[in-house]
């Protein structure tokens, strides 16, 4: 193992997040350390599985630690409350207490997932982030938010629940199709718009040279967002930049564009939404960058159709809706509109694109 | 609405127990005064909503909150994930916020799975309890426990999630019929035996005279537990008087045997315990007054079957087994044994029915 960056996130638990390249084999000694003698429940999909189960198992094994595994198929559709039901089962079967343990490995799926599991069977039980994809190390696997899809919409239920302790190698991120690899690179950029120029310009142009002082970066921005604002009250919604369009993206495509892409356009479409509100306008710097990255930042979604999907986000209060909109590169700021304010802002950023 | 009765509940949140006889056409003002304007999701099941969901629901409206209304089946077998999921579904395609709010109405089944459905819903919003069983109201509507069943077992899923407010009106509880009425009385002796003699003595000659005073006395008992161990990893533990063995003998009957007749027997198991452990013998005034409200007290399963249903019980933590013993009445204390210790016990009390 090389250099290890450990962030520090003070929750209403606290916990680190190890961050390093080539040192999977000594997860097992990293858990036992954090969570003493137990045994763990490995949530993961198949492709991870097959890469990763293997090592992460027999590591844990040598640290003393015995493990159970279930594996789901890959994809956001395996995202449902059945299969959370299907894993908690298989705990309860298992005769698992409070002192056992959750790990997630894998990406944002089997992250959500897991985290929402340990959140609910018996009330709560710790769990163990092992994030294999780049948004799950930039994002998913830091800050709590644990959930499902629903019909109506996805993560509309789930639970706040801290991990005890993220471990992310960076070697795991190697064996990521070009496709997965670029969704992180849409979160990674949206640390930089919202609030870091420095970060923003360092990844501006691939390939990114030092991978785990990126993800260090990134974690440490929403660590600080999060400690402000755990429970998504306030602050917490700037981490939702290019999140509430994306969203909206996500449900009417039917999850056939990637989380990614989603907020690689809604981040466009909320730059656009800026200057209308009288802001600075970034879209050009925006765009360029993602474009840098291969993504296609056209929305396929009239204004009508958006309006009514992001009616359904949980961000949603009452009759308003909070959106993020740049006043510079690594400023931005919330806005709380109207349904109907937001309304005309995607009808007069419709025909920008 | 004569003497009303407010428990100021001190958890995460706090709250109030408000109780009284006859004033539920009052509670859309109460609900309003707490929670402001909102929208509300009512779930409640087939017998109470005839008794009380037109009422509550006109009430609701005539404060200005809007509602939609779910019925599920009554009794314990909907308390599942299918049906809470249903809930939440409808509750998402009504476009809920995290402004809106979840009511209770009815016992322990639409109590627990409407908490549940609130602390999960977009990660978490408010729930009012309207309890109309006894059981409810000194039980399962105050402390912040919220729970499915699983094939496993009762409650093995579910979250901590404190109500806003908890209504109780005690002539609902006078169409209760006997059978549900007893087995609230089942808790209620239950807070007498652990940490009350007063109580014990007023309520061990049935008919109870004050409800409304029995009822606060036992809110406020749990109340003072709770506030000490809001996450139920100490003190809290002393509400499960009788209840290790009481949820295996519901566990083992399917549910046929219902929580309160299955707690009466498991007191009585607990007080024969006690003895075994070299402490004071109080089985004989736990099982007289268990006998008043015509509790049949012996239990029909083997020490064998109860210690591996018991096993499955969320409370255990690691190898051992914790169980709540009386050391006289009013005075219980919590003893952590290992599970043969458990396993011992139990087949020492099993020839003394």
């Amino acid at each position: 193992m090389n250099e290890i960056e450990n962030i520090r996130v003070n929750a209403s638990e606290s916990y680190d997040v190890s961050i390093f390249r080539d040192g999977l084999d000594s997860c097992g000694e990293m858990v036992r350390k954090v969570l003493g003698k137990c045994r763990l429940a490995i949530l993961t999909d198949d492709i991870v599985d097959a890469l990763y189960g293997a090592r992460v198992m027999d590591s844990m094994a040598a640290a003393g630690l015995d493990c159970i595994r279930h594996v789901i198929p890959h994809g956001e559709s395996s995202k449902t409350i059945g299969n959370v039901m299907e894993f908690v089962n298989l705990m309860a079967d298992n005769h698992f207490t409070r002192s056992d343990a959750v790990v997630a490995l894998g990406g944002g799926v089997p992250g959500d997932m897991a985290g929402f599991a340990a959140a609910v069977f018996l009330r709560g039980i710790r769990y163990i982030q092992i994030p294999t994809t780049l948004l799950a190390a930039v994002d998913s696997s830091v800050g709590g938010k644990t959930a499902v899809d629903i019909a109506a919409g996805k993560n509309l239920v789930g639970a706040f629940h801290q991990p005890s302790l993220v471990i992310c190698d960076t070697a795991t991120l190697e064996t990521l199709p070009p496709s997965v690899m670029r969704d992180g690179f849409a979160e990674v950029v949206k640390y930089g718009v919202i609030l870091d120029e420095k970060l923003f310009e360092e990844v501006s142009e691939p390939p990114v040279k030092d991978i785990v002082h990126v993800i260090a970066g990134c974690v440490s921005i929403k660590r600080d967002v999060v400690a402000e604002d755990e429970f998504d009250n306030g602050r917490r919604q700037l981490l939702n930049f290019g999140h509430t369009v994306g969203h909206a993206i996500e449900l009417l495509s039917d999850f056939r564009i990637s989380h990614g892409e989603a907020v690689a356009k809604g981040m466009v479409r909320a730059a656009m939404m800026g200057p209308v509100m009288g802001l600075e306008d970034c879209t050009g710097a925006i765009e360029s960058v993602l474009k840098n990255y291969g993504f296609d930042t056209d929305c396929p979604y009239g204004a009508e159709e958006l309006y009514y999907a992001a009616l359904s986000d949980k961000k949603r209060k009452g009759d308003s809706i909070t959106v993020v909109l740049p006043r510079g590169i690594g400023n931005c700021d919330l806005f709380r509109l109207t349904g109907d304010e937001f309304r005309l802002l995607l009808k007069k950023t419709e025909n920008q694109i």
